[in-house]
């Protein structure tokens, strides 16, 4: 992506600015999703898969056992059973949709479900650490409420039960699946390194964020929906392009997550207003907005290179309306349509992929459906 | 290991604390080792790993190659080539015979080898987080060098790298092999979990010190004697046995290494003086003298909870002769007499186990020297 390509999707006006409003995000492409059926799947998913990641949890050695509990949501900090928001869960009604795409039950593709989960939460114990987070699906998280030692320990704990969830299957399907997990995970750590490594530089391009997303988003969802077709047999072609089907959701995602970390309803999406740019985050359409030129870019560029040399004391200073203006900035530069777009190219691109294999008519359904889901929610 | 087990093998008198010298171990009940040989032996792995090791740390995106040269001694902080001391290179020695006594080439463990190092130093670059130790082979650990984030992203690569050293040869004996790195590494967190519980407790006793010991250095080092074998295609009931002499050998590795964080000489270990006195390590020596009973164990026991109440600063302050008759305490107690004996029985079983299996006799005795060295060694 150049910056010619981003220019040509900026309007030429500005005067969007006046009419933000929160919790819109890229609804015209998609004219009706199945909601009932979405949350049917996620639910099949959480259903099926949490009674073994629980199980897997189970195996840890005290206190890892109750740290990881209390991590996803399943106890407060005192011990007591807890029912916290644990996620969307849609990587697990990836894996089992995964699994019904190669022809086999749902079943088939539950370790690959709890083996993903576990990796998944594995990185969000250490990037919490790394970026020091102090809040997670409305709890503290594990450093803060337990320990840095616990986080970095729970985490390394989980990322080898992910393994071993899969490797004790002990056949030939188990081995491909690691194998293609711990692809995924290495892209996982890079993205986080790419994440980290941004974060101390002014400039970061459009290119270098999307291939940072690619990694921390896109490869692990692209696992959740190969990982149950190799376990059900499936040839590397088919595990490949459900990867590609996966990997551009992940970026549709990423795309959509971008939006709302910045014009989210926090009381739908359970952050601050303004989240993202309160952490100073380079995402798609920060960086959009800067790629783009002219005079609103331009004007976005000096402001935000002064609040570089903010602290972050100073900066959680700033009252709603700084925040609101930079946004206003961020939307008059174009950054807010082209990361919009961007969404809608990522899912077209998604569901082109799927088309490339033959699975049954109603998984292919539940794929797009699920795919409009990412595209369209507000949370 | 009961307390009248453990007294039954205290001397009665206390007369030998006047004799404490550094360096000695456990020298007794080994005649003669085939130094050279088990020199040939390190050096024969350190040359076939190292330059599969460097190539797999290159896969690295930037900049955890360098983090992870740096940690390794490959090269200093400023990123000039270095040729730092990277550790005695038991395991990949281990490894290489490993595959030879499965009846295959010592190539054939060197994926092993590789991924045995890439989790040793995984849980070394977590570990010294966790445990705030700024020193490692006498060089400044990555943490302190670089940053805690550099240290958990770096380990967290090398972890998954591990993985994928082994599954990218694409084998059934590869993904058995990667199962028993899996287990053992579920085992040397599971270790480093007790290693931090017992550090908050006053009272841990022989049996916990033992557990703890047998996973943070057993079961990595049992997983270096069968990997080779795995990878070369032995059947899991010899490599469940040359596990048993691997762990009985981590065993006593580890019972020398606590005599050698005592009564260590300086010169030799690289490490201070009284350097487990000086981190409160609640190591065998120290944990079988309470054990121990008696008047030089009580009164260890009332000086250690005096001990307690003092600030690490406070005791960084302690002299020479403070620590040392702390030491003296704990050889008067039976804690370093017991503690030989147990590198010894150790020793002993390790060999006995490998008695259980078939394999060249050369491959045997290089084996039965390695058991040896690691007793008898001085640093």
């Amino acid at each position: 992506m150049n910056q010619r390509a981003i220019k040509a999707r900026v309007p030429a006006g500005g005067t969007r600015v006046s009419t933000i409003t929160r919790g819109e995000t890229v609804t015209s492409a998609i004219p009706a999703v199945d909601t009932a059926g979405v949350r049917a799947l996620l639910e099949r998913g959480r259903t099926l898969a949490t009674p073994v990641l629980r199980a897997a949890v189970n195996r840890l050695a005290a206190p890892m056992d109750t740290v990881a509990a209390y991590h996803f949501g399943w106890i407060d900090v005192e011990g007591r059973p807890a029912h916290g928001d644990s996620g969307k869960a849609i990587r697990p009604a990836l894996a089992l949709l995964s699994a019904e795409a190669a022809g086999a039950a749902p079943e088939v593709g539950v370790p690959g479900a709890v083996a993903v989960e576990l990796v998944h939460n594995f990185s969000l114990l250490h990037d919490d650490l790394m970026d020091g987070d102090e809040q997670r699906r409305h709890r503290d998280t594990v450093w803060k409420a337990y320990s840095p030692a616990q986080a970095i320990l729970v985490g390394d704990a989980l990322f080898a039960l992910a393994n071993e969830v899969l490797l004790e299957l002990g056949t030939v399907e188990a081995g491909r699946a690691t194998r293609r997990l711990t692809t995924a995970t290495r892209k996982l750590i890079d993205g986080q390194a790419q994440d980290i490594s941004y974060e101390h530089r002014e400039r970061v391009t459009v290119e270098e964020c999307l291939e940072m997303e690619g990694n921390k988003t896109g490869a692990l969802l692209a696992c959740a929906v190969s990982i149950g077709a190799v376990l059900g047999g499936a040839d590397d072609r088919t595990a490949d392009t459900l990867e590609a089907y996966g990997y551009h959701l992940g970026l549709a995602f990423q795309a959509v997550d971008d939006l709302l970390g910045i014009w989210g309803d926090p009381e739908t999406t359970g952050k601050q207003t303004w989240s993202d740019l309160r952490q100073r985050k380079k995402s798609l359409p920060v960086v959009a907005a800067l790629a783009a030129g002219g005079p609103a870019s331009e004007r976005l560029a000096r402001i935000l290179a002064d609040d570089a040399k903010l602290s972050d004391a100073q900066l959680a200073h700033f009252t709603e309306e700084e925040f609101a203006s930079r946004a206003a900035l961020i939307e008059e530069a174009g950054g807010r349509e082209w990361t919009s777009e961007e969404a809608r190219r990522q899912h077209a691109t998604a569901i082109q992929a799927l088309s490339a294999i033959d699975m049954p008519a109603e998984v292919r359904a539940q794929l797009t459906a699920l795919a409009d889901f990412v595209v369209v929610r507000k949370s």
